[in-house]
């Protein structure tokens, strides 16, 4: 059973080579050295079987008490098992003997996640427990890795899955020093989308911006430049100009290690050096409040959020934003939330103390569950999120502050009906019931009784995206911007309040914070007469000309910007509220079930754009929500 | 030639009742008494032609000069032509001799109008300019005749032309005292609706509602008195109670002569009575206001005018007990008139000094033109009445007060965007614009270049009703109640004015009136699932459901009540501008096509209703109006 032949092999690892799992359980019967033998090239059996992707052999051996931790050149039968991508046999490894997801390779002191090479993989270990930050023997992550190899997929699961974007590593590069020295704008984007610094500096004292200054590759160095300007960065010459000796320094040749950031090639030009030096950076405001929620702040605050699906990342890209300037978490910051839709889930998250990093991430996962498949996707990935996120049976009114509400659109009369769903119980109304007394219609539940995953997917239920929620539609309906119907029923509040007695409760509005999920640029279209065909080929342009007329209806009543936004304006000028309409244009019309990264990547590229755009609006907004 | 038979007929009456026209030519060359000679019945040949509905014959013996004012025991031919129904042979005579139709017939002393015995021959004569209220000898209208006849086409058709719905004619009769006594509750709502006065007494002292009480039919009179009673009618008991001898007069048999009010068979309940005592009268508010429009108001009153097609005719009633309540006309209450689709078609006939009576009559008539044939219909018919209304080349700045606007939909763009039409310059916008700087898209033509006709015909462009008009689709898509944008656009303007120095001129809303076109009472709908059918039935249904959700959208999108009223009542609220919302809850959804008088009419009856049991509300709105 110990006999090896000439490449070192026992019959362990013949076994293992073989297609009967039998033979390998009745050799493994007897204890034998075998069982963990290297052969000549350091692989045990388990190695062999992770390579080969035998994931039956593998659960054999693991019975039969095969050792995890012999170290073959490239690690443990673990790291074997990432780096030849095979993920049964990693899940059996992890399955049999969780900590092996922590383990290191004796080599590089890289965890399995470093070895993952593509973003299934990283998936399945992150889902299992893997810390996403986790360094190796040289201070890289597993997004340093990733990064390196430009692996794009890869980087995004280890981002979704919170991975710190401005981890200093190896020679205190953070990924973005690398991802300059690749040719990938997409994830010099992702990275920076995630919150690295493009101003941090490595141990040589050089930054992200000033590395993509020396790119060789004209076309690269210029889009990189480009970028960097439109979030105006600074391009900070390194302290340590003469010490190009240290660019030589060899880099390893193996994945896990990382190489130094390539030495730049040609300088920037002084023109473009110029163009630089005069746009201040977005992301750090040159104002810094420290001040926390003033708990008697005499006027409220509204924060009102769009519907838009997949783009609600948009909404939460704008947040953090103003969360990072203000340094008040999102939920000190307003007393008010309304939200349709997508916007109402986040609404949630913020009542729920979510933090907007994490919703971020949150979103991309989510995405890939619930937009599986086709239209109308099933419900039941949705509805699954919305429990974990939000607990199966918490109530609305469990947390109580700020006051939330989510609109969703009651489809069980004719007119439908906007109902919003709040945590807190809904003001008396004084006019005509809308609804005729001798018509027999359940009312919907009280706040205490409504389960908040429930809510979450009535305001959510877009026509033909999903199917209704029981009587309830979309929001997005009736309000797909719920700006106009949160003061309505903030004004209600109020009065109810006074009727009450109790108007010394009543706080005006003085602030309104309206957040759009990325609009479109408008385009023209051609008017198609949809009633009178003439001819065959009108005839086709009328089938799809009717189709264009309901498009164009429903684009014409849930559009969120437009009127949506004029009356708003109108309407809080005319009270002296301060109105804040936030919506950055999108270059591409982004579907509300996108699924691909990179095209989502982009709109909260173009959103930091935007954010830097309208930097003095930005800092008008933080100034105001933080003033008592 | 002369020479008559055993019935006293000549060549002539012999060659009317042939085949061959050129036979009577032949015989008309020559001049001859017996062209004009009346057989025994004392019809001439021209009598008879008309009786017998022989056009060409009627032709002929005009040209050969036949008398037109040879009496027969029914009147002259024109008479006859009337009496028979036969509309070619009448207009044949009127065209060739116009006086024909004012002729008086000698024995009544009635015109042509008189002896109409349906609306199609109503409008004919009236269309060539008979007098609608041309009284017979007797002193009554042709409409007094068309209600003792029952005739209900033929009296909306007089109505529908201005007949005066409270003449007094035979006996001081007004046609209501007439309709009390017929067994039509149609007749009474649609002469009430027009404007008759329900306790007018006659010369007995007896009003219509006393006549109402005195029913014989039980069903019948308290029908009426049901209807009365909504109204709030006061009974008003006649002071000659001691006169039965009166009642039996004897009655006219003949069509144009009119019947005594019948006799009082049972007499009102004490209770009944005591019922109707306490119910003051609405249309007769206890409030009489002489005051005429301040020029010098130091504040702004607007007026919103939703869409709905021929139901426009409910705000039309609005504006008419608002006007009769002030003394003083819409146009002169208001500085701003704001209307979608058909209220923007009445906010130009406001601005253009037309009565509401005559738009009343106008709308009743134009439907039949507008809305022949199938949806969507010719919009020949509609933009000539436009033409015809508002002249072919008025442009909107003609008329300068009050400031008007008429929404309309951009759709060459995509999201579609509001247009308004202004009779006044637009204020200069200082927001972000929704389009692309680099789309070049045609502005829409200045208020002074823009054409009152179109502008009315782009805000009416519902789809699936008329075709779009150009570029343009119902206002109704994005603004069907246009009362949050016409504030919007108050605002703009204001805040225009201040920025060009002229803050002086802004004055501030005090008032805003938003009067709707009537609204169906919400019912329950079933909510059917249209994305999943599991059988062949539920398929069927899933057809019928996609259906369905594009209804639900596009009413959910542009119901003028619900959402839209809540929020522009809390807008008013929230800046101290009164706000008066106006619509009557309909029994029945009335289409915006409707056809049929007899629905239009009972719509409008309920309006009426719905305003005696608002008088409060309106008693407030006129006082605010007429407040300086």
């Amino acid at each position: 059973m110990d006999v090896t032949d000439s490449k070192g092999e026992t019959a362990f690892h013949y076994a293992v080579q073989g297609d009967s799992s039998q033979v390998l359980q009745l050799l493994g019967k007897n204890a034998s050295s075998g069982l963990n033998q290297a052969n000549h090239q350091g692989l045990t059996p388990l190695h062999l079987a992770c390579q080969l992707g035998k994931e039956e052999m593998v659960r054999v051996l693991l019975l039969c008490n095969a050792r995890c931790n012999m170290a073959a050149p490239c690690g443990y039968p673990i790291h074997m098992a990432m780096k030849f991508s095979q993920k049964g046999c990693a899940e059996m490894i992890v399955g049999m003997d969780s900590n092996q997801i922590h383990s290191k390779d004796p080599r590089y002191g890289a965890s399995p996640l470093h070895w993952a090479k593509n973003a299934e993989m990283a998936r399945m270990l992150l889902k299992r427990g893997s810390d996403v930050d986790c360094t190796s023997a040289s201070g890289n992550t597993a997004l340093h890795v990733a990064v390196m190899r430009s692996r794009f997929d890869c980087a995004m699961a280890l981002l979704t899955y919170g991975a710190n974007a401005g981890a200093r590593g190896e020679h205190g590069n953070t990924p973005l020093h690398l991802a300059m020295s690749k040719d990938s704008v997409e994830l010099v984007k992702a990275l920076i989308v995630f919150g690295a610094e493009v101003d941090a500096p490595n141990d040589f004292g050089e930054t992200p911006a000033f590395i993509a200054s020396k790119i060789s590759k004209l076309v690269t160095r210029r889009a990189f430049l480009t970028l960097l300007r439109t979030l105006g960065a600074t391009c900070s010459l390194p302290p340590t100009q003469g010490a190009p000796a240290e660019y030589g320094s060899v880099a390893s040749p193996h994945p896990c290690s990382v190489e130094r950031a390539q030495p730049p090639a040609i300088s920037l030009s002084s023109l473009e050096l110029e163009d630089l030096v005069h746009v201040s950076r977005a992301r750090k405001p040159p104002f810094l409040l420290s001040s926390t929620r003033d708990e008697k702040r005499t006027h409220d605050h509204l924060l009102c959020l769009d519907g838009g699906g997949v783009k609600g990342l948009v909404i939460i890209q704008l947040l953090i934003a103003i969360e990072k300037a203000s340094g008040v978490a999102t939920k000190d910051l307003f007393d008010w939330v309304a939200g349709t839709s997508t916007g109402g889930i986040l609404a949630l998250a913020i009542l729920h103390s979510k933090s907007m990093a994490y919703m971020r991430g949150l979103y991309f996962r989510m995405k890939d569950e619930v937009f599986r498949g086709s239209r109308p996707y099933e419900s039941g990935p949705l509805e699954e999120f919305l429990k974990r996120e939000f607990g199966e049976h918490t109530k609305m009114t469990d947390v109580k502050k700020p006051k939330v509400m989510l609109t969703g659109t009651l489809s069980d009369r004719q007119p439908p009906e906007l109902h919003l769903f709040r945590n807190y119980e809904a003001p008396e109304a004084f006019r005509e019931p809308h609804i005729s007394p001798n018509v027999n219609l359940k009312p919907p539940a009280q706040p205490s009784e409504q389960l908040v995953w429930r809510a979450a997917r009535s305001s959510g239920a877009a026509p033909t995206y999903f199917r209704p929620n029981g009587r309830f539609l979309d929001g997005g309906l009736l309000a797909n911007n719920p700006t106009l119907d949160a003061m309505t029923e903030i004004h209600e509040y109020n009065q109810d309040l006074i009727h009450k007695g109790q108007g010394n409760k009543v706080k005006k509005l003085s602030v309104v914070v309206s957040l759009g999920t990325g609009r479109s640029p408008q385009v023209p279209v051609s008017c198609v007469d949809v009633f009178r065909p003439s001819n065959p080929w009108e005839l086709a342009k009328t089938v799809f000309g009717a189709k264009e007329l309901g498009k164009m209806v429903v684009d014409c009543c849930t559009d969120p910007d437009g009127r949506a936004v004029d009356r708003a304006r109108a309407w809080c000028e005319m009270v002296g509220i301060q109105y804040f309409r936030l919506n950055p244009l999108l270059g591409t019309d982004i579907m509300l079930d996108e699924v691909n990264d990179a095209a989502l990547v982009n709109a909260l590229w173009e959103t930091e754009v935007y954010i830097y755009q309208h930097q003095e609006q930005f800092q008008k907004l933080v100034q105001l929500l933080l003033s008592p």
